[in-house]
């Protein structure tokens, strides 16, 4: 992932630091290319639900998931942003019918994955990219 | 360190995983004893104060600190927590003089390291070992 993610994606998934797995994280390191610089995380014993992928897909889009068995790469991909989310993100207007008592989950359609916006279904605000990782 | 305690020091040191240095940070690995486990943080290029050293003792006690140069390691101690604290911590009493407007630097003094209590010169309150990070 980018650099000055890995922090965020941890904070994300739940990981708090005092969990009974390993966990390690490179922050500011060379990417393969030596161009630019990348955070890598990598948790063991721990296999990644959808929706934290989608979460994932939220708080660092384009990040490069590799799935390890046996010291081996079993699979590798990029995460990729959803067509809607529902349930993950929180809509930041206190108008909003989902921040109320009703029984409506948070769901945002995905109106532009190239660049990166999403519309609350229900108020219909809008959120740019940089302000996904306070939304969840 | 022990295990649980290094993004606690982290955020101690004000790192928030954007910064231009690489910081590596291992959680729950075995110790070279294998009997527990521990955390383990390296951040390249920086140089720790003693303002961060006591803030780390306060945080994680006892950790052992490696200074490295030239990838060897030039000096190996353990963090101590200090006689008295002066600027680190603030004092969670609201009423406290330090937490108005008076020009008075929150002031701590070290009552028992083994039970590691401070105690507030000015209020006189007393804090233990596990809420040493909440006043940070």
């Amino acid at each position: 992932m980018i650099h000055g993610k890995a922090l965020k994606v941890l904070s994300t998934l739940g990981i708090s630091g005092g969990e009974e797995f390993t966990v390690s994280v490179l922050m500011n390191v060379k990417s393969k290319t030596m161009i630019s610089f990348k955070d890598v995380v990598k948790i063991d014993l721990r296999v990644l639900k959808k929706v934290e992928l989608d979460r994932i897909s939220l708080v660092s889009p384009g990040a490069t998931i590799n799935i390890i068995k046996n010291f081996e790469i079993e699979r590798k991909f990029k995460v990729e942003i959803p067509d809607s989310i529902i349930g993950i993100v929180k809509c930041s207007n206190q108008n909003c019918i989902s921040n109320n008592k009703e029984p409506v989950s948070g769901m945002f359609r995905v109106e532009s994955k190239n660049f990166k916006i999403l519309r609350r279904v229900y108020c219909d605000q809008k959120y740019y990219q940089p302000e996904f990782y306070h939304l969840i």
